[in-house]
């Protein structure tokens, strides 16, 4: 059994928002070499953007230099397809591009997804990961609806077995899988496709730890987990745990007790130093259980309470639950996740709070049921359908082919400020954000050469 | 699947000291009566003394005002044989007294331990609650030692068929039994001994929710679940994650879900409240691996960590850990719970300290190897035992035997302070504590008093 541990990506992303500098674990990335996971999972997701928002940290180079203390262990990174690491489609030059330079710097496994599960917005991805030598694991994303079931589930591994994958994700960021879904989920894909089966869920309302065992019992190859003192609630259950309890069971993780304390005994200190300085908020540690009542992620469901708080309508919370589901339907059953999630909460809110459906609509659900973000798992209620579109058809061709190429443009733009082709790629995936690196890095590096010049 | 919420016992004594008041919870015990629950553990353990000690409770007035909400539910409480709620040995007429009362005051299944597993200490609790009509339920507290193994615990689970208890629980109080473990050990217990058999654990080590999700295979006929706001770190997991795992593999635990969020959303603002207050730390919420590593409980690890950090003597915590199991092997491989977990592990520091092993040998282990505690289960270190014993032979019969009679003589000497037959068994109890309460109630009783008279 294949254990990647999360504590640098997922774990730190989902309890203290992202904001672990390099600095706080440089220290332990030799221990956690030898530590015999399967993979480290340490970039990509959120910690793209927080480096350079937050951290003031160029990203790749934190990849290598992460990558210089690996010597025995893959690392591993998540990528959102044809967003690359935002929310919306960038052109095929830049996908592949950003693919290749990650490889290139030092990343082994990336995990590649689509929220729609529409593959057309992976296939580029996975392409050039193999290409550039890459291990690429193409994603499930998994949700609860009527027409989610195992048979559509397992249409979706055989086309990410199509496009070639090494390995297949069950990714489950709500935390919402049971263990007996799990079980019959990675049997089903496992009786219909080659691939090796790894499982990633959260431990937010309670199932992660048992969704694990019954991976584990169905021969899943993998699973990911958090060193115990980042672990739980929002994020993942402990690897500590899980190890202990796999290996009574009959399967070898593979991994090094010892240095497995080691690892944790390191972070609990800075654990410490962030619930000092309030960025580790213990709430999201408490076991959350609404998200198995409505079927919807808890992440999903505090936004709603939230946006209903602000409009002084918390009244109106039932309702928007009940109107949920069904915007949802409208919508041809998309998995409650980012974005969609929150287009759909907003929606549902928006129908709620005017009286009336769809009397006003956002703009990303335009762009959704125009076809925009890519094909919906469902089918898209016909009436909405008319309201967006009026005598237009959808766009049944894959988006990210209207899109023409970014990347001689923007490296144009920044001319002699980026440094290399992985700035103007920071710069393409947060335009803003790398501008102001690219600013802060400029002044930092004057301010030493002034100081020198002087002294 | 019976399920025991403990959210009013366990949990609220996991997470918060025992701190809740009857005021905070009277309101939601009709909703928790029709939850289907199959009991709701609210009395004993430490319940009992944190109610005259800090909330001036009568804790006989909480049990009867309790009782008055349940129409459906079986109300239960945890019971130390024959320490009562306290850890030394009361003499059999208080225990008869004790347990008679519980369960005429509303006590439906009374939960009996031994701290060494001696069914003596248990016997006559078990007796007088089947007396009095209770259903009493008799414990194996689980520990890991060369001696616990499948073939003892069955041994113990024949002894408690035999004393005549109702059902079994495997009383795990460290949250260190496998999921592994804990399917031999029902299985084994099944095909041995005909009562239904309890799986109780705590969440503290992460094993918890895998370990219940294992006894459910096995067989078990229930587990102790905590309401989702009060569950996790070292309260139990969570109610409706169990809940709704356990029902899609085919266990049906009688539960009514929206019953069970009305509950929980009832408990949210009152831990919101303790939180705010602080007797709520979060960091019982983490999940802590190291028990996992030493085979030891949690508690007792940072007990000896806090110890010798008040010796200044920190750097002697290896030294420590190395010298625990020896000592507890010396001493017969007592179930690391409270009192023994402090015993062993205060003379592994003193044996540490010292530089000599057994130069001081503490009051209480003294006691032990006289077996004024009750049998150990394995052998005692003959050397440890000479330096104890000398020439003395152990006592062999039962502790309680040499107990002369406690009632008659307390409650002659309360007087008319003492109200009830309830009052005066608080008093053996928790003398000091008794004592205050019944001062502080005598003050406001008259104070109000005085204010009618003059106004
Ligand atoms: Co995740
Ligand atoms: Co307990």
């Amino acid at each position: 059994m294949h254990i990647t541990e999360t504590v640098l990506r997922d774990a730190q992303q989902s309890l203290i928002a992202t904001r672990m500098p390099f600095d706080d674990f440089e220290a332990v990335l030799d221990d956690m070499d030898k530590a015999g996971y399967h993979s480290i999972e340490c970039w990509g997701g959120a910690t793209f953007d927080s480096c350079l928002r937050y951290l003031h940290e160029d990203p790749w180079e934190r990849l290598r230099k992460i990558k210089s203390h690996m010597k025995n262990t893959k690392l591993q990174m998540l990528l959102r397809g044809q967003n690359l690491l935002g929310y919306h489609h960038y052109s095929d030059d830049t996908v592949r591009r950003f693919v290749r330079r990650s490889v290139e710097n030092g990343m082994d496994i990336i995990r590649i997804f689509d929220a729609l599960n529409d593959m057309r917005n992976i296939e580029t991805a996975v392409d050039e990961c193999l290409k550039a030598g890459g291990h690429a694991q193409g994603c499930i994303c998994y949700t609860l609806s009527p027409i989610h079931n195992l048979e559509m589930f397992v249409s979706l591994g055989k086309q990410i077995e199509a496009l070639g994958c090494n390995s297949l994700c069950i990714k489950d960021m709500a935390g919402i899988m049971s263990p007996q879904e799990c079980y019959d989920l990675v049997t089903a894909l496992r009786e219909n496709i080659k691939l090796p089966v790894y499982v990633h869920t959260h431990a937010t309302t309670g199932l992660g730890y048992m969704t694990y065992l019954k991976a584990a019992e169905a021969g899943a190859a993998g699973i990911d987990c958090a060193t115990s003192c980042f672990s739980g609630g929002t994020s993942q259950p402990a690897t500590e745990s899980l190890v202990y309890a796999l290996a009574q069971m009959g399967f070898d993780c593979g991994v090094d007790s010892k240095q497995l304390k080691k690892v944790n005994d390191f972070f609990l200190p800075v654990k410490d130093k962030f619930s000092a300085n309030g960025l580790f908020d213990p709430y999201v540690l408490s076991t959350k259980t609404d998200a198995l009542n409505y079927q919807i992620p808890g992440g999903m469901l505090s936004n709603l309470v939230a946006q209903l708080k602000a409009q002084n309508a918390i009244d109106k919370l039932e309702a928007v639950l009940e109107e949920t589901p069904r915007v949802r339907e409208d919508m041809g059953y998309p998995p409650l996740v980012t974005p969609l999630s929150q287009m759909v909460g907003v929606q549902a809110t928006v129908n709620v709070l005017l009286g009336e459906r769809y009397k006003s609509i956002g703009k990303e659900i335009k762009s959704y049921i125009k076809g925009e973000y890519g094909k919906a798992p469902g089918k898209i209620a016909p009436e909405l359908a008319k309201k967006v579109l009026g005598d237009e058809q959808p766009m049944t061709g894959r988006f990210a082919d209207t899109l023409k190429p970014e990347f001689e443009e923007a490296k144009a733009y920044l001319g002699s400020r980026a440094r290399s082709e992985e700035d103007v790629l920071s710069y393409i995936a947060f335009p803003q954000q790398a501008e102001q690196y690219f600013d802060r890095r400029d002044q930092t590096f004057t301010a030493s050469y002034s100081f020198k010049e002087v002294g």
